[in-house]
């Protein structure tokens, strides 16, 4: 298979992208198209001794790159040939079966939104973000800040998400919470209160309400939100974890006994690191589009690309679309009619 | 002045609560009522030699202990003598200053609103939580789950706690955003787009919006937003720091080099743990009713009961009532007349 990659997005530019793409084109066999300023991927590719390998192809982006800054928007509009929107055509066109970005995640959700559209039945595609818990990783949906979101989208968010995990990760029966501030349903706000009712006779395994702290607790597999909270949430535990580590480092910088201290510790502050590292988590699915789309986070190593070169091969292979269409015909089967109105 | 006091309220039940009513009267010089079984509570004082205390009285509850899990309006319905509501029946008929409470938070805050009422103007009250920073504290508010908040709450909220920031607590102008997943306004959801404005023109030290990394960083004094995200962010920031301390804990079980570093960095920990700890935040004020009315974190110690008992006296002496009601009337005067219609 082939996967169109944004090669200079994310915070550290090409490099961690082309190692990652070395790394996962020898290890997994998948065709890398790395998209960007051709002449300087092909000459970067002639230094690594790559040049005439068949597992790269390199893609002409003459549009540069959408930066992290940028709205999403505005900028998929102004740069119609910048590497991310090329990587989204290249999969609508069929010239590539999923691509990959590490760079700014509205525009990569924005252009494969526009290029590929959504799958027949899904209102509003997801971003489905792996957020580290005690346990191992929660799916936190949607965590792509679009905001407002009806009760109809968060049952959607749910089916996909399950189909997801199931297909592409293995996990037999995902379960299911939707994120509120008390375990009852009354407690929550009127799109819990309305969402409550359509999860619960989902036939999905459905749990109920969950609170903020399941989601480093790990009780669920999967948490639904709108878009609103979940960005916030995503940008509260990275912040936390950031601040926990700078204080212990400034304290260690300030003190020769903590510095000791944090040394000895170092495994198990790595162990920690590693698990709200985002090279771990293999990048974002974004779920309900017509094609295969991973967003990476801005930080991956070239570990984090390649790990998101894997994502977009088992997105890919495991037929995660398709069982999302199946599931909206059967949803949209089983609908009152006057719901369609809130799509 | 005179607290009245929830004295078995809290995770820990009498011990925290008198203790920390013991040091605090003695240092600050107010009178503190402890509410709660008569009998049980006399034979506590004198078992102390507290018994002719004039710093002390004792009111008897006959209704008991509300519940930390009790659903907070049905058992303040159901338990009308219970020690949270005779405490706030205390400070709405002038028998106490203020009422203090670690128990039920709903609960505290359903007693003080059902007995004390809203300030005039106020259209809803909120719970304004301190969470701690890298650099200090940030008042977050609403965090008490009064969820679906409108534009006109949020711009109440940050007036009232500017209010109490400058009056109980000395801050010089305090920095007010809005919690949203942008910097930008046209990027919230729509309470944040309609809000914006509104605190724009406000008159307030107004930032503009902030994203949940903003909390740990402290990079503004009061972070206004819906309940509902409120008590989310509340709830995830708890867990996220516990779930930290957790896998460092267990490592340290596990592996006598972790527990040597972990034990040399204690010192380190601890600052951190201080941080966190809600000892330090002295319980959170509920701003917008017409008394005091402090709500503390239900696993406070002595200390924790201490500072809640000095934030009340702070609270009541400041006159921050008095100004939130001056401010309120100016906004209403302010206000374009449909606005109204939004209460």
């Amino acid at each position: 298979m082939k996967i169109a990659l944004d090669a200079y997005g994310g915070d550290f530019g090409l490099a961690p992208n082309i190692e990652g793409a070395l790394d996962a084109a020898g290890r997994l066999g998948c065709h890398v198209a790395l998209v960007g300023d051709e002449a300087a991927l092909k000459s970067e590719l002639k230094r690594r001794g790559q040049e005439g390998d068949p597992s790269f192809s390199v893609v002409n982006a003459p549009g540069g790159v959408i930066g992290m800054e940028q709205e999403p928007a505005i900028a998929c509009r102004e740069k119609p040939d910048s590497s991310i929107m090329v990587c989204a055509d290249m999969v609508a066109r069929g010239d590539a079966d999923a691509m990959v970005s590490m760079g700014n995640s509205g525009a990569t959700a924005v252009a494969a939104l526009f290029k590929l559209g959504r799958l027949p039945g899904v209102s509003r595609p997801a971003i489905a973000l792996f957020l580290p818990t005690k346990t191992g990783q929660v799916m936190l949906l949607d965590a792509g800040a679009i905001t407002d979101a009806k009760p109809h989208h968060l049952l959607q968010y749910a089916h996909m998400a399950s189909i997801y995990l199931q297909k592409a990760r293995g996990v037999e029966s995902p379960s299911v919470g939707i994120l509120s501030v008390g375990e009852e349903e009354n407690k929550g706000n009127l799109l819990v209160k309305e969402t409550f009712p359509l999860l619960k006779a989902s036939g999905l395994n459905f749990r109920g309400c969950v609170e903020g702290r399941d989601i480093p607790a790990g009780t669920v597999d999967i948490i639904v939100c709108d878009g609103f909270v979940g960005n916030i949430c995503l940008k509260l535990a990275e912040g936390m974890a950031k601040t926990i580590f700078q204080i212990i480092k400034e304290a260690a910088a300030r003190n020769p006994v903590y510095l000791l201290g944090g040394l000895l510790l170092k495994g198990a502050l790595k162990d920690i690191k590693a698990k709200t590292d985002p090279d771990a988590t293999g990048g974002a699915p974004l779920l309900g589009v017509d094609g295969v789309a991973i967003i990476g986070h801005g930080k991956s190593s070239a570990r984090g690309v390649a790990n998101a070169l894997s994502a977009a091969m088992k997105f890919h292979q495991s037929g995660v679309n398709d069982a999302i269409k199946q599931a909206m015909a059967r949803i949209e089967s089983e609908k009152p009619a006057e719901a369609g109105a809130s799509k």
